[in-house]
């Protein structure tokens, strides 16, 4: 790819201005009429010619980019969002630049960076670890907001051209205790690997659905696994011991599919019959719940649509209608084999 | 972040050159001496400023960016070989920007257009996907590589610039097809769901250590799974479909563990042994293989060290270095329990 050799010599000549006010305009510098920037724009679209990255650059076209941070691309939920915002993207005629970022904060803030010296016309933040308690580290979204319109996925985060779309799931997790509790199993572990703003919310959902069932929730019962995301055999390992710690019970509910999934193995292993005294529930409803035998009951947060309603909000934005700062879609509990029916 | 309010008069002024002269600096021009040229670079890096994106993208300094494109974040394997890119390239001071571009040749030449016009500095293309039987259609990382260097993760294509990193899949199939036959299961099928050109490396393994051993292979016993990638169900259904057409096997061989992890639900629905009366083996050795129930027999294809000495090629290139165009590594057999020990 050859870049166009136009230069501010034909622009120059179009307008009618000398070089020094093309720059000016091209710096965006204050010292301009509006009359006379108008000239250099109309100028510049007159050339006729696809103006090139370095123009685009300038503000004078949309580079139609849209930058998309993650923390972890090997995630099977993020991966899988990001490819519905890439296609999704792509069938709105923009191009998406993604930048993994890993869970540091100043590697976010980096790649925030990066994607906005680059010219994006919107940024996404998939997955709710990029919001943070402390509200300071918070300003680098907020910051970036300046730029460009900000979407936050499954996470929330008040600020001016920032719109969130997420997934209820605190209200989900409580269901889904729920029905695990009214299918006779009460001895429920809480097994999960994230203490991310959504992460917190499913956690109160089960804390919550387990007191208004009148059950107390000992501390054991939650179980924080610290180790890498696929490591199926630690999983097990820890619910092993906790177990034979004294710890008796007979059902999990997971944070997420791939620990249901070391719950189902672990079960199992122990000589649990599935679903009738052993049952588990997942949570993303990722290809995890099929590749689980027996196969895995999870929450669907309905992910795709997630993804789908994100894009066409920032479109909106885009498009400089009025789009609602908040969005908020239910889930639905996939029962297959790992639970019961009601009693 | 604010762009930086450099503009070409501090720069003309420190130069003692026109304003035209330094914006034909800028743009590239050829009517300027190479004496007047370095004058405004000079100046340039002498108003002391970090350059901003803009000047950068003229090639006064390098962005340190690495341009990714792979087909599908979504896929386990690409979404573990992008991960390992990511942190390799962060720990060498390079940010990186992924396209995700999906298997059409066009978005691929589209997505591939972008990142240059980002100004990367090398790109990676990630997976076998991307060369095409057909040089025509190469010809978009021919021409990228005119740009940047362009590194290739399991394809090979020759040309200037271009740099080739790959696991041996041929020999990796081949060796693995043997250990099957010599554990004493013969009618083995090969399943695969991929026409790329590392797809027809393992497939011509496969075909060659049957050959070998002196075993015709029907059609019937190459199956190819259209369906989409996590399709568990349709797999199994195919299996099923071969087996109930009359075509006996008790072992498959899968191009990847999702189809692999497919053939063990399979051979169990059925109520066969694993691996006493049905193995299966896997490829790429994925997170799949522990979440299997027996855990899957898979090649280890060292993806994170193909990922890391690419790499390590490429910051080699970038640096001036001579570096290998080709490099290939030799993949692993990891026996789990769906393999039985040899006779």
């Amino acid at each position: 790819m050859k870049e166009h050799s136009v230069t501010i010599y034909d622009i120059s000549e179009q307008a009618g201005v000398s070089i020094a006010t093309v720059s000016r305009v091209l710096n965006n510098s204050n010292n301009v009429s509006e009359a006379t920037k108008k000239k250099v724009l109309d100028a510049i679209k007159n050339t006729g010619y696809t103006p090139n990255a370095f123009a685009r650059g300038l503000g004078l076209n949309t580079m139609k980019t849209i930058g998309i941070l993650a923390a972890d691309s090997s995630d099977l939920y993020l991966a899988k969002a990001i490819y519905y915002f890439e296609e999704n993207l792509r069938n709105n005629g923009y191009d998406s630049l993604l930048c993994c970022t890993g869970y540091a904060l100043k590697d976010k803030k980096a790649a925030i960076d990066l994607l906005i010296s680059k010219k994006v016309d919107g940024i996404i933040l998939v997955g709710s670890n990029f919001v943070y308690p402390d509200a300071c580290d918070n300003k680098y979204i907020i910051n970036a907001a300046e730029n460009v319109p900000v979407m936050l996925l499954n996470a929330e985060l008040e600020g001016n051209n920032i719109y969130c779309v997420s997934s209820d799931d605190y209200k989900s997790m409580y269901k889904a205790t729920g029905e695990l509790l009214s299918s006779g199993i009460k001895n429920i572990l809480y097994f999960y690997n994230s203490l991310s703003y959504s992460g917190a919310l499913k956690e109160r959902g089960f804390r919550d659905a387990m007191k208004d069932a009148g059950i107390n929730v000992s501390e054991r019962q939650l179980q924080y696994f610290e180790g890498a995301r696929e490591d199926i055999h630690g999983m097990m390992a820890q619910l092993d011991k906790v177990a034979s710690g004294g710890h008796k019970f007979n059902g999990v509910i997971a944070a997420d599919d791939t620990l249901a999934l070391s719950a189902v193995k672990y079960a199992k292993s122990k000589g649990y019959k599935i679903p009738e005294d052993f049952s588990v529930i997942g949570y993303n409803n990722s290809m995890l719940a099929s590749c689980s035998d027996p196969e895995l009951s999870s929450i669907d947060n309905k992910l795709e649509t997630l993804c789908q309603k994100l894009t066409e909000a920032l479109m909106g934005v885009l498009s400089g209608e009025e789009m609602p700062k908040k969005t908020v879609f239910g889930g639905e509990l996939i029962m297959r084999e790992t639970t019961r029916k009601k009693k």
